[in-house]
């Protein structure tokens, strides 16, 4: 009667141990500093565009005339069009406002992505992985028995310094379903439009379908790295989307997010957009009235100046990060077009060696890279969401320990 | 590699063909005033103490140092312990605040909570019944074929006049997962402690799990009807709760529920409330903050008491619906602890019939009651979630028909 697959799914000690350790040293050293650069929370305020936008849509909620109940169920039209004009046909993808579902966040859509397809899927990806991916697809059976730390079924591509932490397709193998997310949560990796478009061949050559995770595209520079999927041409047949102002407004406790599922993307004849929007009828009610005027507010000219001098804030930081580890002579990747960077443990230590060095010498808190798959053992993240001075500091103590 | 079952899912053609015949009416009829009692929608404006916490939440945001980023995965404690305190133990429920789960709704937990339990469960559901305890199964394939309007391995208890619309747990039959709702939903049954405790007696006898939807709780009049599965002895090992303020207090566009899962549930062993906890960190990242202290207000001395204003309000419609109808010698059940009037309908018209009547020639929208399930047919569901003024014309011109 129990879903066997989910009560056998391992349990993720990733944050919790991080937790544990810190809250350990913490008590042991009472008068410690500890600078926290593991976790991938933004730190700044909401842009004050959106919180204004946030209490007009409040105060309507005071009178009959303006008050609103239940919202359409796929997000309400004036933000999905300001999604599909700011962040699709400005840089050059065809996504159209009705192909857009605004939601809770890319984590829920993430993961219920796969109610969709069958449980004999095949489902292939990175490794290192942002966890939900693999826990949501096993949490319903679909990736076999998990053994020595292995999915029975699961496809992994290898992420390392030789591919530049960017997997290409996997040659003479099947996989169905395939996670993707640039820029990378952990490795801060970002496509190339040459690289993307390797997979979107495969996925229309196989009959794949492509889930990808754009939730850090707001950190991307300059025009040569794609923002979405869709600026390559063919993914409209055979790609979703997720994008996320949790990230790129500062939304992570406000919550607000979205999904494009074209029009044209059909599997065994099924359109994939009747699907979802079944699905989201059925197992959803729509995101607060009063959040979609604020995520609204993110595309408003003092809005997105309020955004971009966010995002500007923790590149500054990543960018310091970066230069200070090299400078140290530590191999630092990411960090470029995204807030994470993923550094290379000294030494041959482990990831969680090298945390625990950090932690204990440094007063750094860092994530250890082998909570993310095997491939990232032997690396560590870093996160930009900090002051600027903190990050100074952090590097400085780093620095001293060589 | 699609979902068969969610792919073949019947569609619900209900409030869309609700919306088709109101809309092609009122276009050849452009002058006609139409009142619309079909909808399960609340009218009034959020109470004022919302709003205010609300905005003042809001503004947290603008400062680092009271910025919220992401919450806890469960909720924050000052809304579950206000919950615990206030919807349970004042009622006498032992229900604490580490068993309370908040959610963006209960519809999404009354959808989501099928993922804890295997596909060979028998699945029992009232017949009528609100549609999403049936979709949300039948996507995931539990409840077999579909063919002549019937799931093949899905158990219904009929609910008819006979039963005071509230059936009694089946003879010798195994039914798992026990979907219940009261005040129901379309019916307003609300069951006595004696009829919910011959369901939890039926639970512990048969180790069946029972999914109770109290959304409606907040229409309860008086003392002898629970407002809780956890009033009863024994529920607390057979029972998991879905709450929400939709009703209570006009969350519908607002959006904030919770879910009580207590630790003494297990289920072949497992606990539900580890498994549950394990769900929604791995597929759901938390209700936004400023939600939280809106829906946190409901439970101040303002905010209780508009809440409450608003309920009496809907409270005077319903019985102005049943005095009315009832004067007019239709047969009415619900009404008296619910928003909806249970309507038969006259002379043997069909639960259409009675709406193309109503509607063509009273300018009144109901909601047909085959839409909920074949015991429906013959009933249609009137809603007191409009203004007392269109309440008393509606009945009006109903009774002009006769």
């Amino acid at each position: 009667m129990i879903n066997k697959s989910a009560a056998a799914l391992p349990k993720s000690y990733l944050f919790s141990e991080v937790g544990r350790r810190v809250g350990e040293y913490q008590k042991e050293n009472p008068s410690a500093n500890i600078i926290r650069m593991g976790i991938g929370d933004v730190t700044l305020p909401l842009p004050k565009a959106c919180v204004d936008a946030m209490k007009a849509a409040a105060d309507e909620q005071l009178c009959a005339a303006t008050f609103r109940g239940y919202g359409p169920d796929q997000g309400y039209a004036f933000l999905r069009e300001a999604i599909a004009d700011n962040d699709y046909k400005a840089f050059g993808a065809d996504v159209s406002a009705d192909e857009i579902f605004i939601s809770d966040g890319a984590k829920s859509d993430c993961a219920n992505i796969q109610e969709m397809f069958d449980n004999d899927c095949i489902v292939g990806v990175s490794d290192p992985v942002y966890p939900v991916y693999i826990d949501s697809n096993g949490w319903n059976g679909r990736l076999g028995k998990f053994a020595d730390g292995k999915w029975e079924t699961l496809v992994t591509f290898p992420c390392t310094p030789e591919n530049g932490f960017i997997a290409a397709p996997p040659v003479g193998k099947r996989v169905d379903l395939i996670y993707l997310c640039f820029p990378n949560n952990p490795t801060g990796a970002a496509a190339t439009r040459a690289q993307l478009a390797a997979w979107v061949d495969y996925a229309k050559t196989r009959g794949a379908v492509i889930l990808f995770d754009a939730a850090y595209r707001a950190f991307i520079r300059g025009d040569e790295i794609p923002r979405s999927i869709y600026e390559i041409e063919g993914a409209r047949d055979c790609a979703i989307e997720f994008g996320s102002f949790s990230k790129s407004a500062g939304f992570t406790g406000t919550r607000c997010s979205w999904t494009v599922v074209p029009h044209s993307l059909t599997v065994e004849g099924e359109p994939l957009h009747a699907l979802w929007t079944r699905r989201q009828a059925t197992k959803f009610n729509g995101v607060p009235y009063v959040i979609q005027r604020a995520a609204e507010a993110v595309y408003s000219k003092e809005g997105a100046e309020q955004a971009a001098a966010n995002i500007e804030y923790y590149r500054k930081n990543a960018a310091a990060i970066m230069d200070a580890l090299r400078g140290m002579g530590y191999p630092v990747w990411g960090a470029e077009h995204s807030p994470y960077a993923w550094v290379k443990c000294p030494q041959g230590l482990t990831s969680w060696e090298f945390f625990d060095i950090l932690l204990k010498r440094a007063n750094v808190v860092c994530t250890p890279g082998s909570g993310f798959g095997s491939c990232g053992e032997g690396y560590v993240r870093l996160s930009a969401f900090n002051t600027y001075e903190n990050t100074l500091e952090a590097m400085g103590r780093i620095a001293a320990l060589r």
